[in-house]
């Protein structure tokens, strides 16, 4: 992997993921949001953003893959079901209303009024946050009933939440992912795989990004998630497109593809063609850490940007 | 207001606003995420949405505001200190997270296997949803120190929480505001709503779509909070731009101009040129209510939408 720093780059220090995250606070391209990992984006960074995403859908709308456009959020109960509470807990964001009544709201205002903490009357709702932009897509795909024979694709882009402050800014709670999931045959899905493995890495040579490609090594919850990494890595189910961003000597997973050969199939009831349970890939693009690598290797200001870059953003 | 139906328009019923929901799933233009005000957006709206968006933002940048992009959370202690808790508790949602050990994630995992409501263990975070797209601009704007002379203004796009669930597709919980913000001076501030108030009713002959200017009547909480209702209605501090969507007898508030005097001023600390407390005022478009509008009006195909609202549009 190239770790040469191009002249137009912004600073970043090994260890320091700070060191980036103030320089990019400095120069205006994020702003504070109050907490770790919320910044407001500036025009420069969206226009970045939109830009990145809107090259990974032409590439996966080109592959006939259907758009779906959700919210920030689905429901506590496809949450509950789709195994992430299992897996990553820690990361998971429900949404909790007020519910109360005349009463109760005089107690609410009471601790605004003191400053006090006034969150304890704040219930769960049958709205949560969603961890990763294919998750909304599953129940909608079993609901239509059996596949057709050469699979379905759906290309997504969504806003994604992860409780994980850091110092890091690729490391945000709030971010955007686009997604393309394959939905069929063993056989489809690691073609799916395959075929998203070498784009993502010709999407790092076209924007000009140093790269790697690795296994995975996401953070599983607890003592039994130990064995659910080890398991993850030994099998090579999902890799992932590797970044130096924030930090030289620990590059940032930019984009990942996932093999999850029938678990969404059987947690969703997705049936094959040939009756069989679907098996499912996907590839994810983190929209937000795409565009701080770019901020990264290029510069803070995006008129400056090679052209080459500039073209496939925004041509 | 004219409530002739254009012959390429979608169908809604007086007082069932499903009817206009129903149309819009059975076209695909929404898919069903799953419970009331959660929908996933096609394509097709998708690119409508955005084309809404940047034909706001493209007017609000003209007149020299910042862009400013917000996630869609914001810190649950500004959301306290924002006073929406205390008028409208019922519409807020603060984000929840798994914080406990092994032991805890065994409880949980235990009642996902029962099917069992496994979200009592959620705490509240530090992070909450955004009820209105100007809220986590306020604290940046006070934190640069007083305004220039003649004030500031700052565009701001993102999506809005509002727990409210309801078959009327007009009312999601989840939506994108594209808001216009001037903070200064009294009667810079009354410009502003002014200037925004007749914009608003241009764009909606820019896009072809029926509309009446009518003081706000929002849901203030509580017994208290009639009275905040009619002092708001009385003042004219509020006005809607009205445009029947998914009931001709019901118009929906599409676009909103608000005067807040000093009241975000106060609430914030944000100091005009000459020392005293800013004002401020705002406007506000809903993406999806707008969009809606103009399925509605226009029929489920953007395709043959007229000309003039393409142009308008994606020019």
């Amino acid at each position: 992997m190239s770790t040469v720093l191009q002249p137009r780059g912004m600073p970043s220090e090994a260890g320091r993921p700070e060191v980036f995250r103030d320089a990019l606070l400095r120069e205006g391209v994020l702003l504070e949001g109050g907490t770790e990992g919320l910044y407001l984006r500036s025009a420069a960074f969206e226009s970045v953003a939109r830009g990145v995403e809107a090259l990974m859908r032409n590439q996966m709308t080109g592959d006939g893959a259907e758009e779906m456009h959700p919210p920030p959020g689905m429901t506590t109960r496809a949450l509950g079901r789709s195994g992430y509470m299992r897996s990553f807990p820690q990361l998971a964001g429900t949404v909790g209303c007020f519910c109360g009544d005349d009463a109760a709201h005089r107690r609410l205002v009471a601790k605004l009024d003191g400053e006090e903490d006034w969150t304890d009357q704040q219930a769960t709702s049958e709205v949560s946050l969603i961890p990763a932009a294919c998750y909304p897509t599953y129940a909608i795909i079993a609901a239509r009933g059996p596949l057709p024979p050469e699979g379905h694709r759906v290309a997504i882009a969504a806003w994604c939440f992860r409780h994980e402050p850091s110092p890091d800014p690729c490391r945000m709670q709030m971010f955007r992912q686009c997604e393309s999931v394959f939905y069929g045959s063993a056989d489809g899905a690691r073609a799916h795989r395959d075929l998203w493995l070498g784009r993502a890495q010709e999407m790092a040579r076209m924007l000009d990004l140093p790269h790697a490609v690795e296994p995975a090594n996401d953070p599983f919850f607890g003592r039994a998630g130990k064995l659910m990494a080890r398991s993850q890595r030994e099998l090579e189910l999902k890799m992932e497109l590797l970044i130096p961003v924030s930090d030289e000597t620990r590059p940032t997973a930019c984009a990942s593809v996932n093999m999850h050969l029938d678990g969404m199939g059987q947690k969703w009831g997705i049936v094959a063609s040939d009756g069989t349970v679907a098996h499912t890939a996907c590839v994810g693009y983190g929209i937000e850490r795409l565009s701080l690598a770019l901020f990264r290797h290029h510069g803070a200001e995006p008129r400056d940007w090679p052209a080459a870059v500039r073209t496939a953003l925004w041509s």
